[in-house]
């Protein structure tokens, strides 16, 4: 099959690769439909998140299952499904209390020896404690919709939720990226009265605005700190989603919540710990949140929410290509001509 | 009257200062009864934080209200009365919602203009929004118990629930001070089923032994994180508490944190962010929450426990002087000779 292999910064290509099979009895065998590029994904391409030449790459997809192990009982040949961006057992303590992220036996898509999402194909380990079944029949654009609930939407709602949001509170969202976007939609969604995208691409605030951003804020630094302190009265704001991961996003995202508040952290984190002013945090009660998003375990009620018609994150894709278009895909997102990119194989 | 007076590192002498009054009609002039010396003082007392010559110290006491302005109705002269650390005027939306710390009104006791509580007395601003009456008749010993829940007992509550303690929970205690050992206190309260104490000074870890802890370790560092991922199957503490504010001590308390649990800090922040593992709380979803204790919060809860006789922090105090004897106080506490000094007036 073909695969989207990265050799070195800059430097992916579409080769074809070993078919997957079923090896483990858990495993199952997923055609991929629907898969995309994540912002994360750019750290690789970078050359930032040190990648083998060779390994895989991609871990969002939707698909249809091709063929399962013969412990697997939750999905089966034909069915379709979605898949988190990190797999697990399902059956470990940290499963059982839905922090699937730390099951022991978990991993990523794309680490080395396993399948990435930018392919043909994907052999998914523990079958039953990754996928998660859909309906049958439904259209490319549903599919298009939930193949946010593999990473960024869930991500963006990890990041609502560690951020402590509740309706009826100001939220404030630190990065205007596909997540940061979802972190919105994800507020939106909780009941957030007010919501503040920090942001200063004007393509990308407009979906916030859509996703039900009350107030755009283009500032960043310190005149962005102004800037949420004169629309709350001085007190800041009670949620803060901090979604890029920088020292400064991180900085700006302590700085702009409101005393006793909490800052919602997912962006994967780039600076170190130099934004985190402790200091700060100690004098006014704001507590740190968030990681790695346990997408496994929000999929079914967000699910939920896109067949009812109620949610719909996928206006965060800005750019559609086919398998071979990967590689312009990622040079379109890091140059920052898309925001984020389908890949519909 | 005389008063404890910082004038330089390390000299701090009884001085005769104005009698307080009351200013303001909120105000209460309270004479102390009993008042203590924090670990925070220390910080004071050895030039890292930066005071300025004659400024008061102190910030724990317990007294009798001895005058109060017109507007002051819920204490009246000859009340026994204990202080939180901190003043609130009890009516601004901070103090509505029970984070006293935050209130724009507030202020520390010994701050540049302010009485310090190692004194004979205290002006109070807004007492009705600070002090908690006493029932009438008290014995020295009760007052003892209640004159910890001025600041340390609050605290080592605060840095317990902020660690997410509940029933059933393994909890850690990062540092044996009486902060840390209050922590010990506090989570066993909740409901704790192991508490470890990580600390090395047997006399206080045997206070902290008393106090409900189920496992002391002496070691620190990443052998002290091996020695808790050892007791819990490898998988860390759900709720750990850093009492200490170091570097080290926070890098030590994000360790050993259980995936998914959290870290209540209660050390004023004197290693910077250095020790803040931003990557690892990444990974792990291991949370940071805390600060400064919002002890008028608590007080009337933990107040209850301590007149009901089911709690009882005062073994903390491992040495008493009379205001004559506040100088040596601190030096016995700097030379860790002490673990906590009472006064009593």
């Amino acid at each position: 099959m073909r695969a989207a292999v990265i050799h070195a910064p800059f430097d992916i290509r579409m080769d074809t690769v070993p078919d997957p099979v079923v090896r483990e009895p858990g495993d199952a065998v997923v055609r991929v439909t629907h898969a995309c590029i994540c912002g994360s994904d750019l750290w690789a391409y970078q050359g930032v998140a040190k990648r083998q030449p060779g390994q895989r790459i991609g871990h969002e997809f939707v698909g249809v299952v091709e063929a399962v192990g013969p412990q697997v009982s939750s999905v089966k040949p034909g069915d379709a499904v979605v898949a988190p961006f990190v797999w697990s057992d399902g059956t470990c303590a940290f499963c059982a209390e839905g922090l699937y992220t730390s099951c022991a036996q978990g991993g990523f898509w794309g680490q080395a020896g396993s399948d990435g999402g930018q392919g043909e194909a994907v052999r998914v380990p523990f079958a039953d404690g990754t996928l998660v079944a859909l309906p049958p029949g439904l259209d490319d654009g549903t599919l298009i919709k939930i193949l946010t609930l593999s990473d960024v939407m869930c991500t963006g709602h990890h990041a609502a939720l560690a951020a402590g949001t509740a309706a009826g509170q100001t939220v404030a969202v630190v990065g205007d990226g596909a997540v940061g976007l979802c972190g919105v939609l994800a507020a939106a969604r909780l009941g957030a009265e007010r919501i503040f995208l920090l942001g200063r691409h004007e393509q990308r605030t407009a979906i916030g605005l859509g996703f039900g951003a009350t107030d755009v804020i283009a500032e960043r630094g310190d005149a962005a700190v102004e800037a949420v302190r004169e629309l709350t009265g001085g007190q800041g704001a009670h949620a803060v989603i901090e979604a890029v991961g920088t020292e400064q996003s991180m900085q700006t995202a302590i700085a702009i919540a409101r005393d006793g508040g909490s800052v919602g952290f997912v962006g994967v984190p780039h600076g170190g710990s130099a934004g985190v002013d402790i200091g700060q945090m100690f004098d006014r009660n704001v507590s740190l949140r968030g990681g790695v998003a346990p997408a496994r375990k929000y999929l079914p009620e967000l699910l939920a929410d896109v067949l009812a018609g109620s949610l719909d994150p996928s206006p965060v894709f800005d750019q559609r290509v086919g398998l071979d278009g990967v590689p312009d895909g990622y040079a379109a997102m890091n140059g920052r001509s898309a925001l984020k990119v389908l890949v519909v194989t």
